[in-house]
C-alpha cells in the first residue's frame, strides 16, 4: 500500500504472542518489501487509484478543508513536470534537494509551525540541548514519511547538532510543501508526493550517495534505506554508529539480519515499547474511531447500536469512546479473559449473528480474518455501517461483496454503498481497510511521542561509549533520564 | 449572516410548555430581517467571503472530502453563468425550476439516499401514510435551506399527497446537486448556492407566483416567504390553511403579526420545544465539539487541559465529551446552580484568569459577551486553541485582536493564528463564530427530528377541523399519536 | 409517616426556583395527615415493628444497621424506663429537656463534630454572622428529625443569636446521644427514639408551652408542630413572624390553610426548589443506589445485568452510577422524551417483560404503581434482586408476594428472600420501600444544603421589613446574596 | 484442568515485566507469620483490640459492623465460655468439631445460601461433576478464613467427592454461624471468632492430627497449616499429593522451601494470576473504594477533591469509580508511563505537596512507604480523610501521628480523628491499613473466582498423573478446555 494513509500507521498488527498481549502494535506492513512481486503490483496499481480519487474529488470537494497530517495540500494538477526534471534553487542558493516546488516553502513552514504547537516534547528537547549539542558531529541519513511532524523531528536533530539528508519511505505520503520548507532551510530532501518506484529508489540513492558527506547514523522507517545501503554501499557501515528503526517490517528485517549474523552495526528497535503501543492503540483509536466515522458518514453516535468485534486494546479504545458519546455498544470476543473484561466494563458480550440484524454500526478489531462474513452482511439492516479498525483488510469479507448481484456505489471518498437486489444498502468504509488510517488523522501529539523516541534513540546510539552496544538489535534503555523529562512534560500538558 | 452556517445557529430558547414536542429546530437569527442596513451589508459582503474561501481552497484541498450537511459539493468555478439565464429542462420535459445545473441530479440523488438512511422517522411516516395520503390536496410552498435532508422532507410531503414548490431561505446554503435532483423528479425548485439578494427574492416570487397553482400551506424558515406573500400576494392567504414556521426569527415575526392583529391564518411554531433544545444543545454539541476541534486542529484530546466557560446545556455537552476522551476539563460559571452542577459532575470550578496560562483549549458557551478578554488572550500560552460554542460571535473579544501589534495568519479554512510580537501564537477557530456551525456537520439524525416535526405540523394544520385553530400562533399539540411512533422508532435506534 | 426514613425525604431546598426543573421528585407521602385513620394505624403499628426489628437484631447484627444519619446508635435494650419518668439534669444544672440519657452527651458531641466536617456552608454562615447576629431576638421553636446534622443547624441558629426549643418530627428517628448533647449545651430538647404517639404530642407541647418564653419563629418538618400550635395555642401566632416548612406534606397543609384564608403568618416553602430536587434525586441517588445495594447484598456491580424502570432524575442518577461501575444497564420508560434521553445516553430502551428473565437486578424509579408485577416476579431468575428507588412502596407489587405458595425468609435486616415452590429465590430489599431511605445513608453534605436553606429562610423572615411578606406561602427569594456565598463555598469543595 | 473456569484464573501473563507491570497487587498480609516477633506482638495485641472494639460497640453500633466476609454476626457478649470447654453435638450425633455454638447452624446455613447466589461458577462446577466425582478419595485439610463463601467452596469439594477437615487461618475472621452450619452438615470444623494464639494452633492441630484419617491434600491460606504439618507431622507429606496455596505470604514460604530443597510435594500457587489481580485490584477496588469510604464516613463523593497516590491497577480502579461519581480526582505518580496513562485518562498529575491543602480525601495505592508524610498530614485541611488502598500499612506514616501533641479519638470502628493542637481533625481510616480489607466487603463474585481456582487446582493436583508435577511450585496450567464455557457463563452474568 502506498497511498498516503500508510503514513501513520499501517496496519496494526495484533500480536497474540501465544498468550495475549493487551496490546496491539502497529507498524508498517510487510507489504513494503520491495523484493517480492506483490509489492511491484502495488506500485503499478497506484496511478489508477490516484486517478480515481482525483476524479471523485473533481465533482465533490470538501467543505471543511479539514487538514490531515498525511495529506498533501497541493493540487497536484497544477504542474505535471517531474521534480527530477526541474532545476530548483532555494533562496540560499543551494540546489542539493529534489522536491515538487521549492516555492511552496512558505506554506510548508506554516504547517511545520502548526505541528510544533503539539510537539512540546521535541521542542523541550531542543531547548534542553541548546548548550550541549549531543548530536554534534552526527551525520544522519533518514527515510521516513515526510510530513510537518517529521519535519519538526528533523529540525530538532539539526538543532541538536546533526547534519541530515532525508528521503521519503512512501511514494504517496510526502507533503510537498513541507519538503519544500525543509529544502529551503538547507536540509537536502529528496521526496515528493506520487513518486514512481524508480523515483523512490533514485531519491534514496541521492540521499546516501553524495560527495563529501558520509552518513554515520541511519534513521529508517520500513527498512528500505537500510536495505539499499546494505546492497549498494556496504562500506558506509564502517562509519555508521547505529540504525534506528521504527517499523515492524524494518525491525523484522533487522532481527533477520542479526540472526543471520549479518547485522554489522548496533540497531535500536523503537517500535516495541509499551508507550508506543498504548498510544498507537488505546489512546489513538479512542479518538480516531469517532473521527473516522464522523468524517465519512456524519453519523450521530448518540443512541446508535454498535457492535465492536474484539476487545483488545483497539477494541477497548473504540468502545470507551463510543459508549461515552451515547452509543449502545456490545462486544464479540472469543478470548475469555478479554470477554470477561468487556463484561466487567459494562458491555454485553454477544454472538455477532445474534445481534447483527439490529446493529447500526459494525466495527472489527480482532486481528482475525473474515470476522464479518457475507452471510452476516446479508442480514444487516438497511444503512448499516461496516468498518475495520483491526488488522489489514481481511476482517470484513469484502471479497464476497464483489459479486454480480450486488451493486457498488462510491458515494464519497472512502465510502461505498453496497446495494442488495432488494435495495438494502450497507455502508462500507475504506473498502474494509483500516478506518483510522484511511479516514481520520493521527494527532500530532501521538506522532510527537514516536519522534521523541527516535531522537532519543539517535542520541543514545551516537553517544554510547564504544562497546556498550554490539552488533545486535536493542530496545531503548529504560533509563535515559527520560522519565523525568516525560513527567515534566506531562505536567505541562 | 447569510452563509449556510446560519442555519442552525441561533439561539434556542428553552420552553417547558408543559407539553413537549419532539422536535428541535434551528432557525435563523433575527439578522435576516432584510429591511435593515446590517443585512444589506451582509449581502454585499458575501461575494468577498466566498472569494476568499475559494482562494484558500485552491491552495489547500481537503484530503478527507468529508461531507457536510450544508455544504455544496460543487466546484462553483466551473460555470459562471447565472441560473436565471440558463434554459434547462429535466428528463421529463419540465422546465418549471431554476437550479444551477440539472445535470448534477444524479449526484444529488445519491446524497438524498444517503440522508434517508438516517432519517427513519420520516421514512416510517411515509410508509404509514401510504394508504391515507393525509396531505392529498395540499399545495405547499416552502422556503428552507435546500439540502439532502430537506429533500427527504419534501419528498416525504409529496409521498403523503402534497404538491410542493420550493425555494431557499438562505443565499449560500443550497446544495446545488440536491436542488437538481429535486427538480429532476418534478418538484419546482428555485435555488442555488451563491444567490444575490435580487436572486433571492426572485426565487421566492417564482415559487409563489405561478399560474394555475395556488398554495394552501406555507412552510417557512425565517419568515421571508411569509413576508413576501403578505406584501405582494395577500390574497393568497384566503386559501392558506396555515403556516408552519421553524425559526426563532420567523416565529418572532408571527407573534408580532398576531399581536398586531394582522395574522390572518393559523400558524404553528415548531421552534420552541424541549427536544429541539436537548438535541441542538446537549446531544448535538456533545458530538460537534469533538468534530469541530478535530477537523480544524487534529488535536489529541487525551491529557489536554481544557477550560469550558459556561455549564449550561451546551457546556454540559462539551464537557461530557471532552472528559470522556481524556481531556482534563475545568469550568467557569457564574450561576451558582450551574456551578454546583459542574462541581457535582466532577469538574473543577475555576476563575478563568486563574487558569488561563495553563490551558490548551478555551471554549466559550455562556451566551454572554467578552467572556474571553484581550487581557486573557494576552496571557494564554503558545498554541492555545480558542473557540466559541455559545451565542453569536461576541463571546471571545475577537475585535480586540484586530490591532496592529498582532499578526493574523490564516493557516487553514476556519483556522487563524494570531501571532503576538514575541512569537506566541493563539489558534482562533472560525474567527470566534460558532464552531459547531462553521467547522462540523449537523448529524442527519438531528435534522430528521426537525423535519419530522415540520411534516407533522403540516398534517395537523391541513387536516384540522375548521375552527380548531384560530388566527394565532400555536405550539404543536402534544398528542398526535406521535408519542408511540417515536417510541417505536427509538427502539429500533 | 413516622419512621425515621422520613428524615431525608423531603428537605433539600434549591434556592433558585422559578426556572424549570427537569426533575421528578420523590418526597414524603401525604400519610402524615393525622386526622385520618391510616395514620393512627401507623402509630399503633410502630411498637410491633420496633419489636420485630430488635428481635431480628438479637440474632443478626445486620449489615444494614450500619451508621446512618438517622439511626440511633443506642442499644435501646439497656434502659426501659421512659424518659418522661426520669429526672435528669445537665452539668449546668438545667433540667428543661427530656432525652433518653443525658450521660450520652459526650458521644453525641463527637457525632455533631463529625457532621460539622461536611457542613461547611453552615459553619461559614456561623462565621460570617458572628458580628451581626441576624437572629438576635429570635425565639425559634423547631420540630425536625433530631440528628447530628440538625444539631449543627440548631447550634448555628444559636450562634446567630437565636433561642431555640426543639422536638422531634418523627417517633423513631431521634439520635438519643445527639439529643443529649444538645440538652447538655442548654438547648431544651424533647425527643427520644421510640416515642409513643402520646409521647410525640407531649414533646411538642413541652416545646411550645413553656412559661416565660414564647416562640416568634417556627421551623417545621411535616406540619405537626404548626398543626399543634394552630389547635392548642393559636394566640402564639400573634408574635410569630413566620413559619419555615421543609416537607411536602407540611407545605401542602400550608397551601391548604392559605387557600382557606386561615394562614395567619407568612410561611416559607423551602421544599420546592431545583437544587433540592437535583440533590435529592440525581446526585443523591447516584450514590445511594450503590450504597444501598452494597450494604444489603454485597453485590459486585461489574458485569451485572440491571434494568432500571424509569428514566427521570432518579433513574438517571441510578443509571449513571451503575453504568460507571460496569453494570450493563437497560431502561424501561413510557415517556417518549425520557426514553429518547435514555437512548441518547447510551442505554437500551426495552420492555420489562422482554428482559426480565435475564436481569440480575431490577430497580424501580417511576413514581407509578405496580411497575413490577407478580407475573414478572414469577419470571425472574434465581437470585434476582428487586428494589425500589421511586415513590412510596407500591412500584413493586409486593402485596402479590404475600401469598401462601411463596415463602418469605428474612435473611438480614431489610433483605427478604422470597422463595418459589421450585426453590427459586428473589431477593427483595426493604420490602419494596425506598432503598435509599431504608438501606443507605444520606450524605451530610446533602443535609447541609437543606439546613443552610432553612437557616437562610429563618433569617429572611425574621429580618424582613414589615409588610414584605403577607399571610401567604412564599418561595425563598432568589437573591439573598447567597449566590456568591454558595459559589465561594463550592470552590472550596 | 478440567473445568472451564480455570481458564481465566490464571493464564494471562504480563509480557512487559521488567519494565513495568501495569498492576499492583494486594494480597494477604504478612502479619500472620507466626515465627517472628512482630507477629507475636500481633497476637498479644488482639485481645486488647477486641476489647476496645466491643467496648466501642456497646455504645455505638458501628457502621462498619456491616456484613463483611470476615465479620461475625454474633454478639460475642452472649457467651463467654471458650468453645474448647464446651461439649457440643450436632443433630447427627457427631462431636468432631469445635465451634462457638452449634445452635447457630440455621442462621449460618442461610448465609451460605445467600452466598451461593453469587457463586455460580462453583455451583456449576458442582453440577458438572455430579457424575464424575473428581475428588473421590481426596482427604483435604484446609486452613482458610471461614466465611459463607469458603463454606460454599468446602461444600463444593464435598460434592465433588472429597472429605474435608477445616480450620481458620485467622483468629478473628471466622463467622461463627457459618462454622456451625458446616459442623452441622458433618464437616469437622475447628474455628471461632476471637481465638487466642494457643487456640489457633490447637485448632490446626485438631484438624490435622485425628485418628483414622490422614490428609492427602492441603489447601492453605497463609502457610500456617503447611508450617505446622512440616514441623509436627512431617510424615503426613508421604501421602500428600499436593498443596494449594492462595496467599502471597504462603506462596513466598513455599518458594523458600523449594529453593532450600525442602519442598517435598508439588505445590500450586493460585495467587499469581492476571485474573486474580485484575479482579482483586482493578475491578474489586473500583467498588470497594466507594464502599469503604461510604461505610466509614458517609461522605458524598460528588464534588469532592480527591488525590489518589499511585496509578497502577488499584489506583486506576479507585480513580475510575470516584470520577464516575463526580469526585474531582488528581493523581500523583512517579512512574512516567503510569503518569502518562493518568494524563491520557483525564486526570491531573500533580505533586502531593502542591495539592495537599485543598484535598478532601487522600488515598494511597502505591506499594511504597511513607507516601503520605507527617509534614503533609500537618498541612491537610480540617476534615480531610486519609486512607490506604495499597500495600500493607506503611503508605501513610501513621507512626508519626502517635505523638503527644496529637489527640486520637476513635469516633467509630475503623475511624479515628487525629486532632491537632489548633483543633484541626484529620480522619484516618483503618489506622492506615487496607481500607478495602478493613472497611468494605469483598463481593462474593470475586471470592467465587478465587474459590473456583482453588477447587480447580485441587482437582488438577489430585488427578495429575504421577510425575507430572515435581516437588516444586507451579502455576495453574493455562489450558483447561474452558474458553467457551466461560463465555457462556459471562453471558448470564
Amino acid at each position: 500500500m502506498h497511498c498516503w494513509q500508510l503514513l501513520h500507521t499501517q496496519n496494526i498488527v495484533w500480536i497474540y504472542v501465544g498468550l495475549f498481549t493487551w496490546c496491539t502494535f502497529f507498524c508498517d506492513s510487510t507489504q513494503i518489501q520491495f523484493a517480492n512481486t506483490e509489492d511491484k503490483q502495488e506500485f503499478s496499481k497506484y496511478p489508477t487509484k490516484a486517478g480515481r480519487r482525483s476524479l471523485s474529488r473533481s465533482i465533490s470537494q470538501s467543505s471543511t478543508d479539514s487538514y490531515s497530517s498525511a495529506a498533501s495540500y497541493t493540487d497536484s494538477s497544477d504542474d505535471e513536470t517531474s521534480p527530477r526534471d526541474k532545476a530548483q534553487v532555494n533562496t540560499h542558493g543551494s540546489s542539493d534537494f529534489c522536491v515538487k516546488n521549492i516555492k511552496q516553502a512558505e506554506f510548508g513552514r506554516r504547517e511545520i509551525e502548526i505541528a510544533e504547537q503539539d510537539m512540546s516534547a521535541l521542542i523541550s528537547l531542543r531547548k534542553r540541548a541548546q548548550g550541549e549539542k549531543p548530536l554534534a558531529g552526527a551525520k544522519i541519513v533518514g527515510c521516513t514519511h515526510i510530513t510537518a511532524q517529521t519535519a519538526v523531528l528533523i529540525e530538532t536533530l539539526v538543532a541538536l547538532g546533526a547534519q541530515c539528508r532525508w528521503t521519503a519511505c512512501n511514494i504517496y505520503s510526502t507533503q510537498n510543501e513541507v519538503a519544500a520548507a525543509l529544502a529551503e532551510t538547507g536540509v537536502p530532501v529528496f521526496a515528493w508526493k506520487g513518486e514512481s518506484e524508480d523515483d523512490f529508489w533514485w531519491c534514496i540513492d541521492r540521499c546516501v550517495n553524495t560527495e563529501g558527506w558520509q552518513a554515520n547514523m541511519i534513521l529508517d522507517d520500513g527498512g528500505d534505506l537500510t536495505h539499499w545501503v546494505y546492497k549498494k554501499y556496504p562500506s558506509v557501515f564502517k562509519k555508521v554508529r547505529g540504525i534506528v528503526e521504527e517499523s515492524v517490517t524494518g525491525v523484522h528485517r533487522l532481527y533477520q539480519l542479526s540472526k543471520a549474523g549479518k547485522l554489522c552495526v548496533p540497531a535500536m528497535n523503537v517500535n516495541d515499547s509499551v508507550t508506543k503501543q498504548k498510544f498507537d492503540n488505546l489512546y489513538c483509536c479512542r479518538e480516531s474511531i469517532l473521527d473516522g466515522l464522523k468524517r465519512t458518514t456524519d453519523i450521530m453516535f448518540g443512541g446508535k447500536q454498535v457492535v465492536v468485534c474484539g476487545y483488545g486494546e483497539v477494541g477497548k479504545g473504540c468502545c470507551t469512546a463510543l459508549k461515552a458519546l451515547g452509543a449502545i455498544v456490545c462486544i464479540t470476543e472469543i478470548d475469555p479473559i478479554c470477554a470477561l473484561q468487556a463484561c466487567m466494563d459494562g458491555f454485553r458480550v454477544v454472538k455477532l449473528s445474534e445481534v447483527i440484524r439490529q446493529m447500526d454500526v459494525v466495527i472489527t478489531c480482532t486481528g482475525n480474518k473474515n470476522v464479518v462474513t457475507r452471510e452476516q452482511l446479508d442480514r444487516m439492516k438497511n444503512g448499516c455501517i461496516v468498518c475495520n479498525m483491526g488488522h489489514s483488510n481481511t476482517e470484513i469479507d469484502v471479497a464476497s461483496l464483489r459479486s454480480p448481484e450486488l451493486t457498488w456505489e462510491r458515494v464519497r471518498s472512502q465510502v461505498d454503498h453496497i446495494i442488495w437486489p432488494d435495495g438494502k444498502r450497507v455502508v462500507l468504509l475504506a473498502e474494509g481497510r483500516l478506518l483510522n488510517l484511511s479516514c481520520s488523522t493521527v494527532p500530532t501529539f501521538v506522532l510527537s511521542i514516536t519522534a521523541t523516541t527516535q531522537a532519543l534513540a539517535l542520541i543514545e546510539l551516537f553517544n554510547a561509549p564504544e562497546g556498550r552496544y554490539k552488533q545486535d538489535v536493542y530496545l531503548l534503555p529504560k533509563k535515559m533520564d527520560t522519565g523525568m523529562e516525560w513527567l515534566s512534560y506531562m505536567q505541562t500538558c
